[in-house]
């Protein structure tokens, strides 16, 4: 399929900070990539020329034309434990409430979770998640059937090893031709995983070629007993241990020395950032400020539902900027731009596919969000990076593309019947809690 | 006009947390206020009976019902500033961008920056607002036109006194027998007002028995140089002064000794959180829990649309809680319900207008909103209370009734032409900016 959007603000995600970063314009897709992104009206001509009768239009006037979002760190399925347990000490969350309902989940509920999830997703604007869940294989399938792009990430964890190996090699077999399913490996964290465990993970990760996602410094408690185990930092035993000898995405990264922060920019680690859920969880502020001046690649993810509570990349950009102005007790750190290229560009750049996502560029693949500007929270228009990250909601999102497909139009989700996904998962949590 | 409300998840806020505090439920409403709220429906049925021919019927099914949100602190106008300077030092912020334009706007500009600002609070749910700014008359006015509810504050300050004078008295002769407009002084604060003029409008604030409305204590260079000029904190230096001698809320109270706290919680002052506007502008966290802890009425505000960059109380909400399970660092920290009471029950007690705003109960004004739980973002239904904090937006608000009067309707605004506010609002600030 062909598509040109006409008449958009285009925001491609190019320029070096928010001066001049959009343009009144035109983007030609050809199948599943960016043909042209052009403010020459001509080129757009051509390109309804060359594809005549065979070109789906899209108006874009009033709308911001920008990459869409990258969710670098979530349990998609975790969507269906939204609001089963908030208020409660970690231990006592994960243990008496979140556990035990996991414990019951199977395919099919991570398959029909990570499909509501996914739904939430799209209608605001994200187009690609890393998952790290068990049963990645449901959560690929899901990925397939709603038409988003995931990097799944198969997840080894000590007491359910059985059940990961089985569940990378079905990932393999079944989704080694998708366009829109990669791989990453997914060891969970130093806590549940022993030494033996790990290089398992580092050797698969060798073995398939793919890079590794891991949870990383999230709590102080974390830092604590890794101190007491290991005499060391969890950065510093990851290193040690040549976790980062993998093209690794670290998740958190909320408690993080000077040295560790050196040891991630040498070994090119990208970190995935979750400041409403290390806020709603009480973990603590990650140094972002800090890692980005040292050479960190730092994106944004949203973490699971039910320690967010939503999916809602808009919000998550807002929070890292507002929340290491705070931190930092400048007002000029994290500004809209960097944000957004947190969201876009450094989420593209963290998966291994710089310059194939998080961009609009001939030749990159066609994640394409229309944001409608058309809302009094919007106006007046001053500043438009100001207002997408400052401003908008996830509700303004008005067009999402994904791989060259028309996936929300209008916002409406043309990939899923949305009242059925979620009755689907209202069912599931309604009988896993009654048992 | 009666209006009856059937078959709703009512919300009424008068339950002592978060375990029971909905039913399924009807409301009746006659004229201005609310006649009964009641899970018995053959009450619904004699309601009919008595308004035959006269009563308006909503259908609540699958909608949450509760309170209308009570904004207790922000500066309305500023939305037509909204995005015109950010990510910049506070001191460059005001001097160099929000000033200057704030210094060419005169009353038509702060009435239609106000129809903006009351506009997006109204299909945000939002139903009353506490609003301190030049030209509190344009505010009044824009109130009353757009059918929003107004604690109005004509605002004191050392260079433009004579601006002040005429304001309030502007206000008192043309809105004093207004059903939506009330009025409290709005001392600006301590850095912007003599003693003399403090002391003007604490003897204004007796002389019309209304309460003050004060900046306090919002960053630490008002603390240091309070401390220089004074020799003790702007809390201690306000209750010298007598202001607590009215009924003051106080908005912001980041910088905050155990000491001032004790002095807010034994004048019975109210504090309007501002946690979005405190992050933005890099000022700090207040000690929301500590003050909680003490006795002292906590409310939430948004501050003006030029440091947040919205009027949101959902997100207020969410950011209150979130941001002080960071500051204590503790998960159970302003659990979601607290977060609830806040924007709605502690909003009316800071306004002076506990039991008549803020809660659903017979004799109470009809401040209604219908809130859509059929959003993917809110599946499951588990805990409605934790879905409404942490998961909520804005655009889930559906119907807002103020003062028993529908003013949306299915997201859509009666009382404005969107369009034509948010136009107006562009032209202004174009004029404004190219001036």
């Amino acid at each position: 399929m062909n598509i040109l959007i006409s008449n958009g603000i285009i925001l491609p995600m190019n320029a070096p900070d928010g001066d001049n970063a959009y343009f009144n314009g035109y983007i030609g897709i050809e199948n599943e990539r960016i043909a042209f992104v052009s403010a020459d009206s001509l080129q757009a001509d051509e390109f309804m020329a060359k594809h005549t009768g065979d070109c789906t239009q899209i108006d874009a006037t009033g709308k911001i034309v920008m990459p869409g979002l990258i969710n670098t760190h979530t349990h998609v399925a975790m969507a269906l434990l939204r609001g089963i347990s908030d208020d409660v000490p970690l231990m006592e969350w994960l243990e008496q409430h979140i556990w035990p309902i996991e414990g019951k989940m199977g395919y099919k509920e991570v398959y029909d979770g990570a499909r509501l999830g996914m739904l939430e997703m799209m209608m605001g604007g994200t187009t690609t998640l890393v998952d790290m869940y068990p049963y990645e294989e449901a959560v690929a399938e899901a990925a397939e059937s709603t038409g988003i792009r995931a990097v799944v990430c198969p997840c080894p964890m000590d007491f359910r090893m059985e059940h990961f190996e089985n569940d990378w090699r079905a990932v393999k077999k079944r989704f080694s031709d998708s366009r829109l399913v990669t791989m990453m490996m997914g060891p969970h964290a130093i806590y549940t995983l022993s030494d033996n465990n790990l290089q398992r993970s580092i050797s698969l990760s060798g073995e398939l070629g793919v890079g590794s996602h891991v949870h990383l410094a999230e709590t102080k408690t974390e830092q604590d007993n890794c101190m007491v185990q290991h005499g060391m930092s969890p950065t510093e035993y990851l290193e040690k241990e040549g976790l980062f000898s993998t093209k690794t995405l670290a998740a958190h990264c909320v408690v993080m020395s000077d040295h560790d922060i050196e040891i991630l920019a040498r070994h090119k680690v990208s970190v995935a950032h979750n400041p409403q859920s290390n806020m709603k969880l009480a973990s603590g502020i990650a140094p972002v400020k800090k890692m980005m001046d040292a050479g960190v690649n730092v994106a944004i993810g949203t973490d699971g539902a039910s320690s967010n509570n939503d999916l809602d990349m808009w919000e998550e950009m807002r929070t890292a900027s507002l929340l290491q102005k705070l931190a930092t007790m400048d007002p000029c750190s994290i500004p809209a731009y960097t944000a957004l290229q947190m969201a876009t560009v450094n989420g593209a750049k963290a998966i291994g596919r710089e310059g194939e996502l998080g961009i609009l560029a001939p030749g990159a693949l066609a994640d394409i969000l229309l944001v409608n500007l058309e809302k009094p929270h919007l106006y007046p228009h001053t500043n438009l990076v100001s207002e997408l990250v400052y401003s908008a909601h996830s509700e303004d999102v008005d067009t999402v593309i994904i791989n060259g497909r028309i996936v929300v139009e209008n916002r409406r989700c043309l990939t899923m019947n949305a009242q059925e996904v979620c009755q689907t998962a209202q069912k599931h949590i309604d009988r896993l809690m009654s048992k």
